[in-house]
């Protein structure tokens, strides 16, 4: 057994992020513990994750699933539940670092917890930059608290921004798969069903994000974490379409070098990262086989077929809550498009609505942006409604 | 007028990288001031320099050119002649540190004469690590000298290492471009002629190193340095043709994340980086154009049709003074097929046979080095009268 390092909790531990993250613990031999996990509803493998890893403290959805896990897991595990206890679970005396990879909006209020509690983060959950970017960025430097992302883009970006200084970049590079309909012709964007949305050429993630990868969507979302996360100008940010997925992202120099990271599609390996930087863990994966992973190409983003892009760069430069409108208006198109509601094209429609009349405003405290993400919702669920209206 | 940061002294300073060197110095704006130059026989372009960068002392090849020289520049230049002028130049009082560019084993003495003296060195002279590896890595260390890489590959590495700690290192990959005849058939490499063989296709370099880079022993010597320079097992080094030499050299880790660095071929990225390391220099190059690079591809090293590369790796595996035997034979071969002596496969032939008969020793002196690389010239020069005598 090697000595412990780092005490962890992972929030939305049953999901992909939070099983790859229990997979690195498992991997550690002991240099990291686990104290809190928090979870959704999915309590029969939570219950087997709290079996093996032994955490003091673990939370679910409701007081009903807390009740069945309850009689699931050993009395030595407190259960707790809902908002409160997802707060207490990222927030525990001792946890060095809270691993934040719910998906949504609800990933933000427990995250901001384990900020205020003074816990480095590792950062998997987009909306926390994406919604409420200065307001975090601004609770981080009081706090002194690390924000590590988890995400292979900013982990790569992380990574060799280690090979100058921030005075020194010229632009960072996000390189984007460009999803499934990277080939197909906009003119039969209309005819996309949410099934072909949802499956992702590279990478097997949910729902959510595959559409959002689909639409690029999920690469501005990703250029406006950049975009606080490592508090370089948006217009210093620039997005590559990258089939490959090879190069998962690059930063330019003042003086022309540029620094990649290249890897496989595995995402244990920026967990890994987050989780023991400044050293790194070493993984038993196979290497990247340069002579079999095929040629590596570049192409710009069609922003004209992609408008979801450009709005994201759009709400970036708006700064305030514009990014905060866009996030949750994006959510509910999304769902509206996955439960049949809208069309394909309608997605990027809706929060270009949202958008155009949304009241931009600084962010001050959790409220305004709580504020602005519920506002933008009720706004883009009467564009979903006026849509799906016309369409009858 | 900025202020100055550091004074060099430049090694073969009317080369291609010596060339370059002082187009640094001259778009520091003052931060970096010449204190000597030291080159072989163009005194009129060396003269030039002198009147541009006014440097405390010069030295070239005899006493005959340094006189010629002393009319052609202001009094207040010291003018040197020889081995002990360049040593001079390398190692003068207001030295920081010394740009060692000349070409071939000459450039050895020097470099160790501003090593002993405590300066730092901007290594673009190939043969101080291949040849003396060893002493030259034990002297930086007890005289606390950086050395710094020039080459783009050894640089590209240096930038990647920053990524990572030396414990973490799983493996360096060189690229190479693959030289002219990466293409060429095996049964026409005997047909190969000097003019052939000189026309490198990225690169615009002098005759010895663009045959070198034919061979691929140029990539050989590579490794060779990489091995000293980042204290690296052999065994740990990889070489992966990559014909756009758009990814100058990569490091992977142990966690499988693999860091490259990327650029234009242009000379001045590198030297900017050895001369301002830790901070980077804003050069106003054109950023690389990821949209009309080309694809990237990489395909492993024909090891049989370039034996030099593999007897490079062997070479470097029987250590001591293996590697100077293998540098100093290639160096005669190379020179007599230019001459016309040998034919072009006949440039591994040479090598290959005097390292086949030669007493690997252990490395402790610059005496050691010197005679190693005297008594594999003698050999090498005896195999190349045998092959020019069968040929006749």
């Amino acid at each position: 057994m090697k000595s412990l390092k780092k005490t962890i909790s992972v929030l939305g531990s049953t999901g992909s992020i939070g099983t790859n993250t229990l997979d690195i613990v498992r991997r550690s031999g002991g240099e990291i513990a686990v104290a809190g996990l928090a979870a959704g509803q999915n309590i029969e493998l939570l219950a087997e994750q709290v079996r093996e890893f032994r955490p003091e403290c673990v939370s679910v959805m409701s007081e009903e699933l807390a009740g069945r896990l309850r009689e699931m897991i050993p009395a030595e595990t407190e259960v707790m539940w809902g908002k409160d206890g997802c707060k207490q679970v990222a927030s525990l005396d001792a946890v060095d670092m809270t691993v934040s990879a719910m998906v949504g909006a609800a990933g933000l209020i427990p995250t901001v917890a384990a900020m205020e509690a003074g816990k480095d983060i590792a950062l998997a959950n987009k909306e926390t930059l994406v919604a409420a970017g200065p307001l975090v960025t601004r609770l981080a430097k009081e706090r002194d608290v690390r924000m590590l992302p988890v995400d292979s883009e900013h982990s790569a970006i992380f990574q060799c921004l280690q090979a100058g200084s921030h005075s020194e970049i010229k632009r960072l590079v996000l390189t984007a798969s460009g999803g499934p309909f990277r080939k197909v012709d906009p003119s039969d964007f209309p005819g996309i069903t949410p099934e072909q949305a949802v499956n992702h050429p590279k990478w097997s993630m949910g729902a959510k994000i595959s559409v959002d990868s689909s639409t690029l969507m999920n690469k501005g979302l990703e250029v406006i974490e950049a975009r606080w996360l490592f508090d370089v100008p948006v217009n210093d940010i620039d997005v590559a379409v990258h089939p490959q997925s090879i190069i998962h992202s690059m930063v330019e120099y003042a003086d022309g070098s540029v620094i990649a990271q290249l890897g496989m599609p595995d995402m244990r390996i920026p967990i890994s990262i987050a989780l023991y930087w400044p050293e790194r863990m070493e993984l038993d994966l196979p290497s990247l086989d340069l002579f079999t992973m095929g040629d590596l190409t570049f192409e710009p983003p069609r922003l004209d077929d992609f408008p979801c892009l450009r709005l994201a760069f759009q709400a970036a430069e708006a700064e305030g809550n514009a990014p905060t409108a866009l996030n949750a208006s994006n959510e509910i198109a999304v769902d509206a498009f996955l439960q049949g509601r809208i069309g394909y094209l309608d997605i990027a429609r809706v929060s270009m609505d949202v958008l155009d009349s949304f009241p931009v405003e600084d962010i001050h405290d959790l409220d305004d942006v709580l504020q602005a993400d519920a506002l933008a919702r009720v706004k883009a669920e009467g564009v979903v409604q006026n849509i799906s209206e016309m369409k009858r």
